[in-house]
């Protein structure tokens, strides 16, 4: 106990966990802009805006059970004082089943709802891979109608522009784990009458087809046979489909043609045998329509079956938005942007709670991947116009500098005292620190002559180099004296010299 | 084993964890539209705005350890795979404390931030206490200076303001910690040549003046000195002061007089005698001057000695931002709406990490009270107009009825086409749980005239008992047959008229 009290107490270290990070200035108003011009993008769809909390029960969240000690595949969880598992939610789509479930008696059915927000893995986080990130979903709930996702493609391209990206730079692709199935079902690894059989195999065949991007025709191929030994000599064993059954999947892999209504009759080709087929097949031909009707860009909106992601997650229609333009990746390697959103169809969420299957589709947007992809366009500018700034010459005359603060402001211009300690040297370098546009500078002889000077910072920057005194910059032509009765003209057209 | 497998799964319960819920709507809408105007109210000061993640190690959030087994003091708290415990932020204080000894060589000096967004307690939740809230911070980081104090005066008035309150319906207290200090010191519990000493019975004094809106003057007075027996008999010791020493205090806590250079003067005559009082009359008298110079206005913001709340935790000025205006409370009392913001100095949270004491001042609006305080007075709306309804008389024309929504949207005109299934009168109900203004109805007979129908829901409500039939409805007046060509102009008419 002695010993325990003389330990200085160690200080805490400033440090943000492992995986999180702290967003400054610009980034956030960007981010903040960007999400609400998505939502409004919703809302004028007829969503209507959701807040969950971030806190879920594990029971509502599902996918794990807290067993021996804690469950911590993926969430970051822990045990109420009432013995309740809670968690952070991980996604938004979790809690929206959650919310339908409890208040589906007072809801509208359908149930259309957008959220943004942050949600949060507990994963090891990597470069540019964070524990804590932001989505921007929308959902309709309760319709198993295809204008549904329709809608929600189209929607989901308007979101996009109205984010900030290009009509050329993004395609949304379309397809349907309903088609999948049929070809399952014609190779033979799925049969209707009885469709708990060969899970273990369609599995394998899940995988396969989900590593086309990284393998290629031929690698899935072999995972879709016998199996594939890759560089280093592993071997990964396959489905064990023989060439006519691994031809049918890959047929259906690489079924795109020159338009939407040629593909769905190519799919028809090779699954229309199949009733669940036929059925994805027929969703798709509604699609087509619903997106002409829509006068959505055929080019924009594509029916692509060789979209494999989330095929093993959704129930029907799939759909999934790239940035098609050409960024580096951090090795300097010249590679296409990828997926931004992704969304789909899962018809079984509310049942967990319910007992009673309900059609449900939606999207989700990658917020923070698309602020990545607008910066590395030069869309999102990581830097922002500071305030105006007014030096602080004489500090008795505080009350005098905030009447020009308060001016300025009036005026729709951002401004602020400096009202930290130190020379003239320091404030303007704290001016350059805030990025600030225009410094204000009113020293006893100015006032007495009834004036102030500006500094115009910008054009500053370019023109000086080591600046001490009060004597050295009045000789810089980017200051200039003004009536202190025209502060807010002058600095007005100092600030659009600047902007211009 | 057997016995575990046999065990049919409970279905998960659809609950928000206890304290936590669900904001639908309007409510979500309002909430950000309200904290969107106060930051670009920050904004426009000059405060830049900065979102730290939820989670914090607990050693950063400070305030408690982890000894036994799980700190559960107030927070949310948990312990990481690396065996480090994280916790939820309680409050943007504790973050912002971290951010700035984290980053101090990279942010400008004053360094001023805001922030919005939920903290967390898990403290007992109870009537409108809830545990995940929102709050709304300015601070600046690294300036002594009282400007900067009556900045975030002024500022908090603005934001106030800006969110819907009438500038008639708040007032902005201000106090200071060193001059209740200069009153301890006068009354004998506070030796400035040993701060140390008398800690506990400056506890007792502090405690007894925070219960000054609860027992009045004389209970203070009675806490002050020997103690105070309550109406159950319950006697709770005082601190022990002599009436004269007591007097000093009680004198401190009712010394405002007309105006703040009057109450400056008074208090001067209090404690003028302490140098920490004087130091902290001084600050007041500049608060004054300063807050005269920013134009405001007398009997928004006053120099009030009787505001103790947060003299506990602040070390020198402090204010709180209260709403005058009367409201029923839930057993229909009236009674002062309260405080819905409050801040301070507090010049030492830094200090924790770096060892060097760092002045700062700031404030945090409490958003949802002050968002209860609007809708109390009618000031937000708990209802939004919903989107423009089209029904769907004919399933196999969603492409046309989609059309329509397209073209109501790119006229700005909120629209979506019904999506669920169900008879005319289910989609008339949706409609109207949605708030939809108006439903647009096209059958085939409207279709091969070109022509549509708009109903007048708003209208239609007041009008129409029990409508089960096309035909029933067509009669009501509330319901027009437009062309179809027409439609946007038409929509855009009868929601004018709904409108108005």
């Amino acid at each position: 106990m002695a010993k325990e009290k003389t330990k200085k107490p160690r200080r805490p270290r400033a440090e943000t966990p492992r995986g999180f990070r702290d967003a400054f200035g610009a980034e956030v108003r960007a981010r903040d802009a960007m999400l609400r011009r998505i939502a409004e993008v919703y809302h004028s769809y007829g969503f209507d805006p959701l807040e969950t909390g971030a806190v879920e029960t594990v029971e509502a969240l599902g996918k794990f059970l807290p067993d021996v000690d804690r469950p911590n595949e993926g969430v970051f969880a822990w045990r109420d004082e009432d013995e309740d598992w809670l968690a952070l939610r991980y996604d938004l789509t979790a809690p929206l089943a959650r919310v339908y479930a409890q208040h589906r008696q007072s809801l509208p059915t359908p149930y259309r709802r957008y959220a943004a927000g942050p949600v949060w893995r507990n994963e090891k986080p990597g470069p540019g891979r964070f524990r804590q990130f932001y989505q921007c979903d929308a959902d309709t709930v309760g319709s198993a109608n295809v204008a549904a996702d329709a809608e929600i493609c189209v929607m989901l391209g308007e979101a996009l522009e109205a984010a900030g990206i290009a009509a050329g730079d993004y395609v949304i692709r379309i397809n349907n784990r309903k088609v999948l199935n049929g070809a399952m079902e014609r190779a033979g690894v799925l049969d209707p009458a009885d469709p708990e059989a060969d899970v273990a195999r369609r599995g394998v065949v899940l995988r396969a087809i989900d590593k086309l991007d990284r393998l290629g025709l031929q690698g899935v191929r072999d995972l879709l046979g016998e199996g594939r030994r890759d560089e280093s000599g592993d071997f990964t064993p396959g489905a064990g489909l023989g060439a006519d059954q691994a031809s049918i999947i890959l047929d259906f892999m690489s079924a795109r043609q020159a338009d939407g209504g040629a593909t769905c009759a190519r799919l028809r080709e090779i699954v229309g045998a199949s009733d669940i087929g036929a059925e994805g097949v027929a969703e798709l031909e509604s699609m087509v329509e619903l997106l002409a009707a829509s006068g959505a860009d055929e080019g924009r909106i594509v029916i692509d079956p060789s979209v494999v992601r989330g095929l093993g997650y959704y129930t029907g229609l799939v759909y999934e938005a790239e940035l098609t333009f050409e960024v580096f990746d951090e090795k300097g390697r010249k590679r296409q942007f990828g997926s931004v959103a992704g969304g789909g169809r899962y018809d079984d969420l509310v049942k967990r709670f319910t007992g009673e299957a309900v059609p449900a589709t939606g999207v989700s947007i990658g917020v923070d991947r698309l602020i990545a992809a607008l910066t590395e366009k030069g869309r999102v500018s990581s830097v922002e116009a500071g305030p105006v700034v007014i030096t602080v010459m004489d500090r008795d005359q505080m009350a005098g500098y905030q009447e020009m603060a308060t001016e300025l402001r009036a005026a729709g211009i951002r401004a602020e005292v400096f009202l930290g300690g130190g020379n003239m040297a320091r404030q303007l370098k704290y001016a350059d620190k805030r990025d600030c546009p225009v410094a204000v500078i009113e020293g006893g002889d100015e006032r007495a002559r009834g004036m102030v000077q500006l500094k115009d910072l910008a054009l500053g920057a370019r023109l000086a180099a080591n600046i001490e005194t009060h004597a050295d910059w009045a000789a810089q032509p980017a200051q200039i004296e003004v009536a202190r009765a025209d502060l807010v003209a002058e600095t007005r057209a100092m600030l659009a010299r600047a902007g211009g």
